[in-house]
C-alpha cells in the first residue's frame, strides 16, 4: 500500500482531531483580519480562546453563498489583497458571483491535495494525464494541471470540447488517465467507436477521474467497461479551491475528505441541526488550511452521509457516500422527493439503453408529468414488441424507485441533444401559478 | 531603476557571451540524448568539445517547423518522457502539429521569464493582472499565469472571450494590467465606450501586454490612447516555450530578448547567410536553458532587426525592432513584396479610420488586385464629399508606403466581422494558376 502522505492520510483519529483543533484555532485568529468574520466573531464572542474542542466549532454561525455574495469581491479575504495570487470566480448567471481568494501557499496546498488524491488511485509520475477540464475560471482545468504537475505526471492540457482532438491527443500522446465530466465520458467513448476506435485496446487508457456532475454507480460501470479503464468519483466545489476536497480510493466506496484540510459536518437542511450517525444530511465545510480566505460552516448544499467502519486502504480520513446531488437540484413532484440521479441508476442498468437521457417535467391539465426521453444503444433492434417489453421494464424499475409513475420514451440514439459540457439532464417546465 | 534578476538583466556582454558558451555545451552535451539530435550531432560530427566558441555555433544545421514535424510527438526529446510535466501542442489544421516537452525546471525558468518580463515594465506584487488568452494548449494562457504567479500579482485567469465579462472583471476586481491580443484590445475598449465606461477614468487601468499578433507603432498608441494605459510589445513563439521570448522595456524602443536563455542569429531567409549590421532577417533561435526539449538554430520566420546601440534602461541584453511579421505572412502582389502591418501603420494614423480592417486580394482579369476596407470610427461625419477626400488621403499614403495603388473602401462601423481570436487581417483570394 503506497500513499502520498503517509503520516497525514494513516494519522490515528485521536492525533488527526488534535491536528483539527490547532488548526482551526489559527483560522480563527486569522480570520479575524477578514471584514466579513471580525464582524461575524464580535458579534457572537469567538475567538481562538473560546474554542477548547471541536465541538465548539458550533458556537460559529453558517457560512451561506449568500455571505460570499454579499461581501463581494473582496470582503472575506483574510490577508491583503496584495498577498493573493489568484482569484476565481462562478460565472454569477444571477446576481453576484463568487469569489474564491487564494495566496501562494494556499495554491501550493491545494495542488498538492490534488496531488494526494491522484496517487492515491494510482496515478504516478509515469503516467501520461490529460485534462479535458475548461481552464481560465473553472476550478477543474488550473486546479487539476497543477496538481498533476506537482505529482510529475505529463500532463496535457487539452481543455474542453473539440472531441476529435481529444481523441488524437489520447492515441499519439499515449495519455493513461483523463479528467473527465462523466457525460462526456461516454460521449467520449461514443465517438471512438464511431470511428472505428477500441479505447480498451487501441490506448493506453487506465484511469479516469470523473467529476464535476453527480453521477450514479451504474454510469461509473459503463464508463468502465467502455473505455476499460478504473474511473473514480472525485468531489469538488469551487469554494473550496476546486476539485480535490474528496476522492474515492481504490476500493471504489465511498470518497475520503481529507481532513487534516476541513472540518466536516453533516446537518439536516431544516433544522440545521446535526444528523444521526449515518444519516443523509447536508455537507458543512470549514477550511482549516487556507489563509486567503477562510470559510467557517460552510453549507455546501451537497447532501450525503458518513459511510460507517475503516477503509481497507489504511487511510483514517472518513468516507462520504457518493454524492445524492444538491439540494437544489432536488425535484419536488406530486409531493414526492427525488434526484436526477436515482432516475440514472435505473437508466444505466439497462444495456439496451445508451448514455444519453432527458428529464422534462411539466404541468398537463392540473396534473404535474414527468417525461423521461432515452436513447437506445447502438447495438439495439428496432423490433416493436421487444422495445414495448423494454419500456415496460425500465417504467417498472423507475416506478419503484421512484415512487410515481413517469412517462418513458424510448428513442434512437443520436436524437436526444449532444452534451460536450456539463451535462443539462432536467428541463422543469412546470407552471408556477 | 529597478531589475527582477540584476546581475542577469544587466551583466557586461562580455559575461553574457560567456555565459552563452558555457550554456551552449552544456546543452549539446544534453540533447546528445534526443533521437533526433544524436543523429544530426552524429551526421555533422558536433560534440560539446567542437564548439570552442560562439561562431562555432555555425558548425550545426539549422533546426525548421518541418524537422518539428517529423518527430512529432517525443522525437526530439533530450530528457525521459517520464520526466517531463507539460505538453504544449500547435493546432495542427495542417499536417501533424508541433509538440514542445517542458521539464518542471523548464516550466519554473519560463514562470521566471515571464515575470522578469512583466518586472520590467513595471508591473509589481500590487498589481491585478487579467489574462484574456486562451488556456489549455495555447501557451498565452498558462505561460502568462505562472509568470505572473512568480511575480506574486492577483491573477485573474479569465480567459479569452466573452466581452462584457471580461469587463465586469476589469471593474469589479480593480484589475490593472492586461495580457491581451492588439485586435482586441481596441475591440475591447470600444465595448467599454459603447456603454458608457471610460476606462481611462472608469477602471484602474495602468499597464497592458500586448502580443500574439503583428501590430504597429500606430495601433499601440491607438490602445494606448483609448484605454488610458502604457502599452507593451511581447513576443512569444510556442517552439520557444511561449510568451516571455522578446519584450520592450519602459523605453518602448525594441524588444529585449532574453540571451541567457537563447542565442540569437538574423540570416538571410533565402542565403541562410548572417545578415549585416542592421540589416533585416530571418531570426534564428538556439534554447541554451531548456532540458526537455532544446532547439538548435530553430529557424523561426520572423522577420526583424538588431537595433544598434545602448539601451538607456541598462539593461545589456539586446533589443530587435517591432517584428514585420512572419516571412509567411508577407504578401507577394504584382512583385512588390509587402506585410500586412505596413497597411495597418497607415490607416492607424487617420482619427477618422476605425481599428477593424480586411485586406483582400484578388485576381480581376488577368490582374491581381488589393482591396482595402476599412471602417470609420464612431466619430465621423457622412457627408460625401468629406468622405472622398479622406479616401484620396489615405489612398495617396497607402500608395507611397506600398509602392502599388490599393482599392480602397470606407464602410461604416461594425460592417465587418468583429475579431475576438486572433485577427484575420488577410483574405488571398488569387487564381494559383
Amino acid at each position: 500500500m503506497e500513499y502520498w502522505q503517509k503520516d497525514i492520510e494513516t494519522m490515528s483519529r485521536k492525533d488527526l482531531e488534535k491536528l483539527q483543533l490547532e488548526r482551526l484555532k489559527k483560522t480563527i485568529e486569522l480570520a479575524g483580519n477578514s471584514p466579513f468574520y471580525s464582524k461575524v466573531f464580535k458579534e457572537n464572542g469567538i475567538t481562538a480562546d473560546s474554542i477548547q474542542s471541536l465541538d465548539d466549532l458550533q458556537k460559529i454561525p453558517f457560512t451561506t453563498k449568500d455571505d460570499l455574495r454579499n461581501n463581494y469581491p473582496y470582503g472575506m479575504a483574510a490577508i491583503p489583497i496584495k498577498d493573493c495570487v489568484r482569484i476565481h470566480s462562478s460565472s454569477g448567471t444571477t446576481g453576484n458571483p463568487t469569489v474564491v481568494l487564494h495566496s501562494a501557499k494556499d495554491l501550493d496546498q491545494w495542488a498538492n491535495q490534488v496531488a494526494r488524491c491522484m496517487y492515491m488511485v494510482g496515478i504516478r509520475d509515469t503516467d501520461v494525464f490529460q485534462n479535458t477540464s475548461g481552464y481560465g475560471m473553472f476550478t477543474g482545468g488550473l486546479g487539476f494541471q497543477y496538481g498533476a504537475e506537482k505529482l510529475g505526471c505529463l500532463t496535457v492540457p487539452a481543455a474542453a470540447g473539440n472531441t476529435k482532438r481529444q481523441i488524437k491527443f489520447i492515441t499519439d500522446f499515449g495519455t493513461t488517465c483523463l479528467h473527465i465530466i462523466p457525460s462526456y465520458a461516454t460521449r467520449l467513448a461514443e465517438v471512438m467507436y464511431e470511428i472505428g476506435l477500441d479505447p480498451r485496446r487501441d490506448t493506453k487508457l487506465h484511469t479516469v477521474c470523473i467529476g464535476a456532475e453527480p453521477h450514479s454507480e451504474e454510469q461509473r460501470r459503463r464508463i468502465e467497461q467502455l473505455l476499460g479503464v478504473k474511473a473514480y468519483n472525485c468531489f469538488g466545489m469551487s469554494e473550496m479551491n476546486g476539485p480535490g476536497v474528496a476522492f474515492e480510493c481504490t476500493e471504489q466506496n465511498g470518497l475520503h475528505i481529507w481532513e487534516d484540510n476541513v472540518i466536516v459536518e453533516i446537518v439536516d437542511p431544516v433544522t440545521l441541526q446535526p444528523v444521526k450517525e449515518g444519516e443523509v444530511g447536508e455537507m458543512v465545510l470549514t477550511t482549516i488550511n487556507r489563509e486567503a480566505m477562510p470559510l467557517f460552516r460552510y453549507r455546501t448544499r451537497d447532501l450525503t452521509c458518513f459511510l460507517p467502519g475503516d477503509c481497507p486502504c489504511g487511510r483514517t480520513h472518513r468516507r462520504l457516500a457518493r454524492f445524492k446531488g444538491r439540494s437544489d437540484d432536488m425535484i419536488i413532484l406530486k409531493g414526492v422527493n427525488l434526484f436526477p440521479i436515482q432516475i440514472e441508476k435505473i437508466l444505466m442498468q439497462f444495456k439496451e439503453l445508451g448514455s444519453n437521457y432527458l428529464i422534462t417535467i411539466e404541468t398537463v391539465g392540473n396534473n404535474d408529468e414527468m417525461l423521461i426521453e432515452v436513447e437506445l444503444s447502438d447495438l439495439f433492434t428496432d423490433d416493436y414488441s421487444v422495445l414495448q417489453r423494454l419500456a415496460k421494464d425500465v417504467t417498472r424499475q423507475l416506478k419503484d424507485e421512484l415512487l410515481l409513475t413517469p412517462h418513458l420514451k424510448l428513442v434512437a440514439k443520436g436524437s436526444l441533444p449532444v452534451q460536450e459540457g456539463k451535462a443539462v439532464r432536467v428541463k422543469d417546465l412546470r407552471k408556477l401559478c
